[in-house]
């Protein structure tokens, strides 16, 4: 065994690392929902989620994974044989697809392709042939293959079409920017364990009234992620949940918030255009392909083609096993043929240059040709040249 | 200030007190869902479950509040304009009534009266009188009341009609027995936060493979409830989840779980019969009313008729702002009329003499006519008739 390397580090974009802060507080003596120590959390959480999604809105909270506030849009929004349309490019834009289907709609699907973007003018012909749809599903950052989709292009289109705009921000969200009033989107959905620094267990969704008053006419079966209930109890003074909270995660969550608003959402960005650009130039250093298009906005997961000739599927399990480094592979269609270097959330420079280091060490061994050194190099460039750095975030601690 | 007073003390039937190695574990760095380290947790989780639930079924975890696995069975088994009978004696049986009729159920409603168990009889005439309810939907503990319905009985008369009964046992399992199998339940569902002596946040389904195979052919709008994926995941080897789990909440099931196993379900059960024995009499020595039935089986919460001319609302509010201790009043229509003892998972013999001493000052404080000590001193009584008593829970500390 490697005993040197078997201090194991979490890589992986949900659940992503937890600042020791945000671990700790889960371990303070568990507290009764209904009582003020609980309600002062709870309120300070709903305000802090506010300014992370740059809304007005309500964020309704559920207690469930990201999956789960995304069935609450389509439970809310999806009318039983009226059209749907969902723009996806990736494992978690078909999530969009599976739940339309479930919940009786008539799908109207643009399949972008497996790390593409969703293109404006793509979305914009679809609504044009489909003038009966009412609301388009799509993802901000698509954590299968790396794509980040251009959402303030994306909900200008469908302002044009008066069509209300749903996207699945869990991997997204309070990594790369997506100010949903600047930008019009009607909902945004995301989840506890990916950039908001938490452990999995809250889903999220801030609707628009517009939104809201299409759920409120929307009829179906739907209860425990009916939005109606929920925004009543939030907006109850002081608020309150229809079910039990899940409240050691909002615990986490009230210390993950401050964490953000302690380092400043724009600086959290800058630290990720950071992560994301020096990830990128390692790859180059590597001589290895982006899975998907270069983009300087994609800034939450940075996907690598990875050599032919080596066993896909046994880069993140060595990379494990041998070096105690998580990260992932590719998923479904993707399996084995790309590794994933994620950066959201709580990441800072060296885990990304740790990452790096136990992939090109990983990779040597399964017989690729790769120069150690080089992607780790590439990336302390991108580092040193970014001059005093947002490298590290808050720790809490 | 009442200084002296001021160490808080949760005395809730859900949340309920942690016990503090399950509280700490959720300090210990997060791991990844998809890597060993999760999913050994997550079988021996699994495995626990079964042994808790008195099944051979597969225990089905989502996460959610213990109303999102009531969803689920709802959402799985009710057909749209087809009847579904609901047995309710309480706030939460009530809730089987919202859910039923938010999946368009045709509801047949029983309501035994708050306070009130449901009778085999009236069961067994309802159903003699629908022929066509397929599925009974009831309660084992009603948080709201500290009734406990005779489920056994329940069982045998929805077999006799060859109906499915689906259980609510949320804040019941672990507390009082509910042998599944050996009881012939088709659906048990339940939350962490009760007798589990976990956070809120994990909810639980155990249904019968007939319940499966009458999921599978019912029609639904349903995605994240959904049995048969959640099945299937279950059932791989090694098992797995359709969605990101709650990896810390299951981090503390499998600590709490362990706890269980130490101290033995028969003991636990066995502890909780005291500790309801001891709450009972107590409520006899202060000369107060119970709410509801004496039965010696209501062993999760005991209900406390309130002395009239005092005013209800201000109980558990002073107890928790003047004593530290915090308890549960009344809910919807018993707002003010009763106090709830908890004793369902980490509840000691001293933690119901807490809550009595806390009780006593404070009825005393509000003007009610009660003997200081008396209640103390009976539930005192039953503790050292009790002999060799199984008054504590295991700490694992």
């Amino acid at each position: 065994m490697a005993d040197a390397y078997v201090k194991s580090q979490l890589m992986t974009a949900g659940p992503t690392p937890l600042p020791p802060a945000v671990s700790q507080v889960m371990a303070e003596p568990i507290i009764y929902h209904r009582a003020p120590a609980f309600i002062e959390i709870y309120a300070r959480c709903l305000e802090g989620l506010k300014r992370v999604f740059g809304t007005e809105n309500d964020v309704l909270c559920f207690a469930c994974s990201g999956s789960g506030a995304m069935e609450s849009a389509v439970a809310n929004l999806v009318r039983p044989s009226q059209p749907a349309l969902v723009a996806s490019c990736g494992k978690f834009g078909e999530r969009w697809v599976e739940l339309c289907e479930g919940f009786g709609a008539e799908l109207v699907h643009h399949d972008a392709g497996w790390g593409s973007k969703v293109e404006p003018e793509d979305l914009d012909r679809l609504l044009g042939e489909n003038p009966s749809v009412d609301v388009c599903f799509t993802t901000l950052s698509e954590t299968s293959t790396g794509v980040v989709n251009d959402i303030a292009a994306l909900a200008e289109v469908a302002g044009s079409h008066d069509v209300m705009l749903a996207v699945d921000a869990v991997s997204g969200l309070g990594a790369v920017p997506i100010p949903q009033d600047d930008w019009g989107v009607d909902v945004v959905v995301s989840g506890s364990q990916k950039a908001l620094m938490c452990p999995p267990g809250l889903g999220f969704a801030s609707a628009s009234e517009r939104a809201l008053r299409y759920a409120a006419e929307t009829p179906g079966r739907r209860f425990y992620f009916d939005w109606e209930k929920t925004v009543k109890g939030q907006r109850k003074d002081p608020p309150d949940t229809p079910f039990t909270p899940a409240v050691t995660l909002f615990r986490a969550l009230d210390v993950a918030l401050g964490l953000i608003e302690e380092e400043g959402l724009e600086r959290v960005f800058e630290r990720h255009r950071l992560l994301g650009r020096a990830s990128r130039a390692a790859v180059r250093g590597l001589e290895l392909d982006l899975f998907g298009p270069e983009d300087e906005d994609a800034n939450v997961v940075t996907a690598i083609d990875l050599p032919d000739g080596i066993d896909g599927a046994a880069v993140p399990k060595r990379m494990r096993e041998h070096y105690g480094i998580t990260i992932a592979g590719g998923q479904n269609k993707l399996k084995g043929r790309i590794a994933r270097i994620a950066h959201c959330g709580y990441f800072g420079a060296f885990d990304i240059l740790t990452a790096l280091s136990a992939l090109e060490m990983t990779l040597r061994e399964l017989g690729a040709e790769v120069e150690l050194g080089a992607g780790v190099a590439a990336a302390q460039r991108v580092f040193v040249e970014a001059g005093e750095p947002a490298m590290a975030p808050a720790a809490g601690a």
